[in-house]
């Protein structure tokens, strides 16, 4: 990676959540947080309580960087192949941006309840986007080993 | 926003693309692009050909910044209500970063081949995430005004 190329992002706000960090993994498909948008950005929000989902980007930014490798045993699970790491979700990847897909319970004001975001108290937001209609791929290849390949998909 | 929380990201490929700039926006449904990962990350891909979908994070290095504003009318038309940036797809975020859900054609070592990826070409690379069952929302709910709306969600 070449420092001539960096890239510069600023917070645009916070994660709440009174989860413990070490409960978030295992808690992520049903735990609720808020969003808590920087207060200068609040109009940019209008219209956000018409969406039923979104994506949210945040800085993953309790990740230790030193920790990178090129490969890892998915979810840390020996029976899982070694796998390159942006074949992955984890997250240890080169830059530790993390991506989730969340439901938008309500909105007040700069702040939005949500459910499914796996992230840390504190968490730096970077971005938020609408998901839509061209976001849900009907027909998804996954690795055998993935865990979720033999589910039937819900929300 | 402050400038303490600065982040601070480093390009790990760039989009290569025949197709020119000022076409992305109408070709983004059928445009064919390469992701080129740097060289020293190529082992990271490893097993990045058995997803069939990939979400793509891009740096849009040629948003003019001082362009931000808080609402817009989404997709420069003017009979789509005023709405908060973050509440659009627009590329006058906050922060300029772009991300697309992409089928993944094909790998050739550090390449990717890739339809549906609205980057332009030289467009830095942030971050690849393979697209898994628990992305795809089946039940979404969006605005009135959204251009997909009354479409059937095809792929």
């Amino acid at each position: 990676m070449n420092s001539n190329t960096d890239i510069t992002l600023q917070s645009i706000g916070v994660v709440e959540t009174e989860i413990a960090d070490g409960d978030v993994p295992s808690r992520r498909r049903e735990m609720i947080s808020n969003i808590v948008i920087n207060k200068d950005l609040e109009e940019a929000l209008e219209g956000i309580e018409n969406y039923s989902h979104l994506f949210v980007l945040f800085w993953m930014d309790q990740v230790d960087r030193n920790e990178f490798r090129t490969k890892v045993h998915p979810r840390g699970r020996k029976e899982f192949p070694l796998t390159g790491i942006l074949a992955t979700r984890g997250r240890n990847h080169p830059n530790p941006v993390g991506l989730a897909v969340v439901e938008l319970l309500e909105r007040t004001g700069n702040r939005l309840r949500v459910k499914k975001l796996d992230a840390f108290n504190g968490t730096p937001i970077i971005d938020i986007k609408p998901y839509d209609d061209y976001d849900r791929i009907e027909d998804v290849k996954v690795p055998d080993w993935w865990p979720g390949r033999k589910k039937k998909p819900s929300n």
